[in-house]
């Protein structure tokens, strides 16, 4: 696997060949892995189910806390939706600071279009979090995640910061109870942890992540969007490392990092108003020699284990999209430009109608050749070839060829995309434009499932 | 109703009141209401079902003409896909050259990615119409919709042209078997017709339709993008009229009707690559005072005549929508400029959470302030007002106002959203700018739809 190094808006192109499987290493592990981090994840009613204290067992955890014993150099991206949630508002002012020393991140409600009320709700919860936990004030961030237009239940989010600073611990357990915490319409948790070595010493990168629904992230630092970033889901990622790293460049590795792997992910094309990706970096592993440049030998081992995290986690949130039948690995290549590629990647990741066609196992390749063709890409009818192979495979089954049909036969075509996920080979044949997006299919469970309930408004998403 | 005369990208402001109601009279009708045209509807086998001849009896017509018995002025838009099927280009040519005398169309094959074979069926088709009919070279246009990729069955179309040739007829039920032909996913025939006075003389315009899915048209008159135009649907639509009236006229009262119309739909967000919209003149209605510019009285009275065909027949492709089972009018207000108000409509009306809200009767409006934040309209939180009517009524009920929830009870909303048509209204409270979106909800049946049945490639869409 090529890892690119940079973001792809500069003119550094530093293209290199890591073989990552050998400097970075999946360890069973999460966001407690890495030295120094706790974790707790609890259940303190923030839908207001009306559930009485002391009854919590068997409830889906809605608080989460993640606390560094030492203080984390942070780096953000936040959703670049005009509309921003409180949290949002609060970790922007709080991430420029540098350092932090923990998370507290709820499900259940998104504290997103709440006003004053909600942005003061915000500050009330960090502030009651740095009391509670004993930390300096200004040390702690914010995430949020759920209905949008109701505000926070704040008895409740006291008392659950109050029960989880106390069950605070670096087990596995404690780390997956976090991960329950921030879970909405997920199936399932989505952790994972690597180890490599940074110098002579091991260094680890943890993470927990929430996905589903209002997938189409599309972030940046300033949660203002770049002019060229395609509008792009609600994304929580939190990451914790114990490798030394100064602020700036871990930022840098950070949005090189999302570029590559939550901005490259559609479910819905909805972007949520609460995307946000955290990485508290506390320096226990190699203090006595910390990244300060993104020139250094370790900065390129850090970068490759931080992609790779954010890319598997980016997967299994697409994978455990809301509805979810097929994954599609979507290849664009020979666009004009990456721009153009990405745009095609998208036109093609949106369709209700190629969408629809993944679920029902169609390798129709007309839909897809139309979404191209109404893209902004530069597409010329008889340049355009399409096709198939299983994922990360060269051996692609082409449906079209220069425009034309190839004589593929329709049922191996079928064969091609009935598994669970399969990769679709797009190449325009017009430059060295190339872009990848990581797709699903639109299902009946995912229409299901988001016209919701009106006789029951707990059950109605973000 | 207002009427905005004149294309909105030019610097034309002429908007009119016009009593439209008074002055244009819908009519039982269709393409045979105006004087000197004949229509015709036969099932040919274009899907190749394998019927043999003389057994078309219960099978839905797949090819029709429409023949004016004079020499019609033409006008056409087409869409602005890259990927243009091959009866689009030979209309382009065609159009171009003002008159004409009657259009082929056939359902079930769009021609569409058919390459310099497509592109000879679609001369062919025309030219063996002309010597069916004995009409002159170049006199004929062309229309196909269906599914894209495949030839098309040549001698099932010939000898579906002889067919409808010895049956062209002037009445009603000869329209709606040509209404019929044009059909594919449409569960019943879009058609109408009204009346009007060009000067002292009863003039008419009819017209046919098809929609359902892929819909989201964005045409022009080249099938080339305008800068200004919002990327946008198969749609077939064919207009006849015994108004004289010349070809410069024609094609700017289209285009204006189209803007109002068929541009202002969506269904799914997807836009064809076979979107045409014709409109034939005869002008056996008032040949002695033609209309020959776009000041006169007696084009704006055109001009709300077709505006009234086109939004009436766009209304019935979106109810008629694949699984559709709600119409949404959305209305946007106080955006910066008509091109911004366009751009929140489109991502309110698109967005795939919006839609499955609708569908479930859930006067959701977090996931529409969502969808407003990530589209290209400039949006201040704290301004936005969302609220919902009856259609075309002006008592609101606002759910959202200056971005902090109204106090109208949640079952009011509920109410208010739960009939199968309503209107939404969204006011950004940043400027003039304003537009319309005729939408539709996500429905599991448009999923179960679109999904198709790789087993019987029969049913595959296009």
């Amino acid at each position: 696997m090529r890892i690119v190094i940079g973001p792809r808006a500069s003119n550094r192109v530093a293209r290199l060949n890591i073989p990552m499987k050998k400097s970075v290493k999946i360890v069973p592990g999460s966001v407690t892995t890495p030295k120094g981090f706790k974790a707790a994840g609890v259940f303190c009613d923030i839908k207001r189910l009306g559930t009485g204290k002391g009854s919590n067992k068997g409830k889906k955890r809605d608080l989460a806390l993640i606390v560094s014993e030492a203080p984390a150099t942070v780096a953000g991206l936040f959703t670049t939706n005009q509309i921003q949630a409180a949290p949002i508002k609060v970790c922007l002012e709080r991430v420029k600071r540098g350092k932090v020393r923990g998370i507290v991140a709820n499900s259940g409600n998104a504290n997103a279009c709440t006003g004053k009320q909600g942005l003061k709700d915000a500050r009330e919860t960090v502030e009651f979090c740095e009391r509670a936990l004993a930390l300096p004030a200004g040390s702690v961030l914010v995430g949020s995640t759920g209905r949008i237009g109701v505000c926070l239940p704040m008895d409740n989010v006291r008392a659950g910061i109050i029960e989880a600073a106390a069950l605070l611990g670096n087990t596995r357990q404690h780390a997956a109870q976090a991960a329950e915490a921030i879970m909405t319409s997920d199936t399932r948790d989505k952790q994972i942890a690597v180890e490599f070595l940074v110098g002579n010493e091991p260094a680890r990168i943890g993470a927990i992540a929430k996905g589903a629904g209002m997938i189409q992230p599309g972030m940046s630092a300033s949660g203002k969007r770049p002019a060229a970033m395609a509008l792009h889901a609600t994304l929580l990622v939190f990451i914790t490392t114990d490798v030394a790293i100064a602020q700036r460049p871990l930022q840098q590795a950070l949005q090189e990092a999302v570029a590559q792997s939550f901005n490259r992910v559609t479910i819905d094309g909805d972007m949520s108003t609460n995307d946000t990706v955290l990485a508290l970096a506390n320096g226990l592993a190699n203090s006595e020699r910390p990244i300060s440049s993104t020139r250094s030998g370790d900065f390129i081992t850090f970068q490759a284990a931080l992609n790779q995290v954010c890319l598997e986690l980016a997967k299994m949130v697409v994978r455990d999209g809301e509805g979810v039948s097929r994954f599609v690995t979507v290849r664009v290549n020979g666009a004009k430009s990456d721009a153009e590629a990405d745009a095609a990647a998208r036109a093609i990741g949106n369709s209700a109608l190629v969408k629809t066609s993944w679920h029902g196992g169609d390798p129709n390749w007309g839909r897809i050749i139309d979404a191209i063709g109404y893209s902004p890409a530069t597409v010329i009818e008889a340049k355009v070839d399409i096709g198939y192979s299983a994922p990360n495979s060269n051996r692609i089954l082409w449906s079209l060829k220069g425009g034309q049909p190839a004589d593929t036969p329709f049922k191996n075509l079928c064969a091609a995309v009935a598994p669970r996920e399969f990769d679709l080979h797009v190449n325009l044949n017009l430059g060295k434009g190339k872009a990848i997006l990581y797709a699903a299919d639109l299902t009946e469970a995912y229409v299901e499932f988001n016209k919701g309930d009106v006789t029951d408004p707990s059950s109605l998403g973000g």
